[in-house]
């Protein structure tokens, strides 16, 4: 059982924390509001008061942080987890950034002596709390072996995607087929209703079906209620097409649909539902389709 | 057992009408292409010269065609089959077309004093030649159970959406989650490759994942070795985003994915894809993204 | 001077009736809402009853309606004024229609023994006021020519564009022109305020320079008080876009500008703009984006 | 007269550069490559070995660069000219960036003692050849007022935006509409030509109407002859809307047309298009569409 720091206590990384005091290891946790690390300090946890506090003699540096301004902050400014860790130490970071932050992230986390593993997951927040998460994985092979013992406590299945970066790439391609498979749908549902047929008739002859991502079986009491708690914010989800859109142009693809797709979360976001489940999308077209 | 006639024997309407044969019904079938016709008429099947003869003494006429267009003139062009139907006969058609040229053909029918289903369906060649199409209904329940033991012939569930024209505007919103799914899912695939991703690797690991549809699965062969033999012609996929953001416009809904969707797939269309099956979307794509 | 029958006194309608009067020929009107002909009944004009009413004795049958199925019920519905017509007599259509609309009418013109002119106008109320109004031709050079005499009275250029659709094709792209030109001026407006700018600086800036059309100059104090009078309803640039995209279709090129433009005015349609200027798509975006 | 360091001589900073010349100013100018300083050298400017040496003992420095890292790196780093510059010096930078870069330049420049413009331009080659540029300008009216014999040797009108970042901003703007109103325009001219209008028509009646931003009369000769000799590269415009859209991110704006007018620009780069002019976009869509 190892000493693993772990910076981010959002839907997430709570969640994953949880799993890994279940496991056995022994945590450090540090979250800018304190008191969403009160539980897990019930269960065993000591609480940091800084980022580097947490870090200090720790095996790993597991972070779930929300934007990549946030993660290097976390890491690298006053008080930042990462000058703070062992050297050989691994940081393993579970945030949702671009490939080319999560290559910068692994050459300072290499300068400073450290070892670096891009490894963001696929799920939300059930499968995030069962420990059934795909951890989708860039970086060397032997540091992602010495880190199994952690990741096998927090998910079921492991995609070595390639080195540095890669498992970012992937976890992009992942948002970007769910943030635009909800749109789809939730455009389809909309006009579904437009064209007379009932919403219940479509929330039973839809999701399950072949034509529909397996990811809104799990949110159709979302669209027959009208309440979005947020599982995964819809701001996030803009903000990972904004990413993506934005890699999409670095390695100069074009992306017509991704980039609609974004305006149309924008809109939903201008409109006060950034918090909101992603799936709000619903009602946001409903009220403005 | 009861007497059909079938009008029009592409990918779908032969290996439905094979079905129909398989559980003992007594088939008359009309193609514009005779030659396809001729395995069925090897299995007992009358090839008919025009659609109104294989209509003649029909307890049932099942009707598998292209466009609302092509329909109409099987229907009621010279040698058309509806007037050729006893009062009382089943009219069904299976057609992908819009909710309101159903409702028309429903009002011609009921003048002719021949009853009218619409009852497109769900899944493409596969499911087809097994027999578990899903069938989406619009129509009187009389006429709907009337027509069940020739439904139950060809597929395994039976979705009764409300009147007529709710089979096909369900069908419609089935086709928008299969087409934009598709293109989401191509742009995705490429987007990743061009992150540096291997092919492999991305059809390893989403297909199958919560964030695509289960069609998806079915296709990996066809990404993988670049070839797109036609299940469901990208023709006609692209014909059918066109009908449902016609009448989205008819309904007052704005569709900005559905419409630029299909203005991708025209593109693909306007390259010569358009007979290729619609995951060749991909192929469009990679080449011109 | 010749005898006028004029069908469809709206906006525009209403300034050509107007012009013809002043250039001294005989008119006979009508419009659904009567009231709007009794200033053009003071300065001379007789009301019809009916559009067959109008036509009757007419040398030239002049229409401007809203949409091809209000201009195919006027001229061929109960008191419709085609059959009323004499032989030889001229029906210039100068409704913004489709062209494929337009050839329609041209044969059912011919079968009627009248002779048909698609002669949409490009400018809106002002032009129309001043009879400076740009005429865009379709049909046969006789005809044309046949008809100069009225079409002097209500515009300055004339552009013969060819066959019969021809000039309902080419006013099918001048509004494109307009619509998207005017959805990209207000979405760059919008633009430049969020970042800070004044809206009096980017009127003053924007407006008469070589990136922005003409067009925008004689609309600045709509932006400046946000009030939409409309000049040309939002509606109808709308539908001119969904005819402009309909056609697109028919002739199998894509128009990915055309169909998102499209849903951006339905979805300010939506919001109950229809009736305002089509500048209002501005005040949408302001408060939508 | 005054000495004026001169960074960067493509299609637009030569001409500038040309014009300063010939109001009597005193030039040394800079270009990585050097051959495009060898008529400027025979009329009088000297050569620099790097942007710092440029810079040394110049009144002013002005540079015309392509993004905003190439700014960044000309400026600051090693053999950068921003360092090489005497306090109270003015630096105007009249290349096309972003608002939020310009704002960072300008604060590194203050924290140097030396004065900052962005000074951004509106018009293309052949008005940068007769000194009738349009500036925008971002900073304070001070050292605007100080800048005013240089920018007079170059444009004809300057528009005082606000502070630093805004003339950047203005720019911004106008480019927005420049590459949508050059979309927009050619995919009307598309669907015209694709509706069977002659294309000759379409660009004698459509260039110079109320419908259609002047810029594009000037490119007429282009679509006729379909060659696009670069005057503004398409790479260039394609740039400027990725950096737009990536500053309605910044300020939470949605912007639909101009993110697909983005990717449009980048399937043409894809393409091979990147350094022909900008209305080669036509060519694209032509071939594509």
């Amino acid at each position: 059982m190892g000493k693993i720091g772990f910076i981010g206590l959002g839907i997430m990384g709570h969640a994953m924390a949880g799993n890994c005091i279940k496991a056995g290891h022994s945590l450090a946790v540090y979250n800018r509001t304190r008191s969403k690390a009160d539980d897990l300090a019930a269960r065993g946890a000591r609480i940091a008061d800084t980022p580097a506090d947490a870090a200090r003699g720790a095996d790993i540096v597991i972070s779930m942080l929300s934007t990549p301004d946030v993660v290097e902050d976390a890491a690298w400014a006053d008080n930042g987890f990462a000058p703070a860790m062992a050297k050989g130490a691994i940081w393993m970071d579970s945030s949702t950034v671009d490939p080319a932050f999560s290559r910068r992230m692994a050459r300072r986390a290499a300068e400073a002596g450290i070892r670096f593993i891009d490894a963001p997951v696929a799920g939300s927040k059930l499968p995030a709390e069962k420990g059934e998460l795909i951890f989708l994985l860039g970086g060397g092979s032997p540091d992602i072996k010495a880190a199994m013992p952690y990741l096998k406590a927090m998910g079921k299945r492991f995609i070595h995607a390639g080195e540095h970066g890669k498992g970012a790439a992937l976890k992009m391609v992942f948002n970007y087929c769910s943030g635009l498979g909800m749109a789809v749908f939730c455009e389809a549902l909309v006009l579904g209703e437009r064209l007379g047929l009932e919403k219940e008739l479509l929330l039973d002859s839809l999701p399950g079906s072949h034509v529909v991502m397996p990811l809104i079986t799990g949110k159709k009491h979302k669209f027959a209620t009208d309440e979005y708690l947020p599982e995964f914010p819809l701001k996030w989800l803009q903000k990972d097409l904004v990413l993506a859109t934005k890699s999409g142009w670095e390695c100069d693809v074009s992306l017509p649909l991704g980039n609609i797709g974004k305006e149309i979360f924008e809109m939903a976001k201008v409109k006060g539902m950034g918090d909101l489940d992603f799936s709000a999308v619903y009602k946001f077209m409903k009220e403005n389709y």
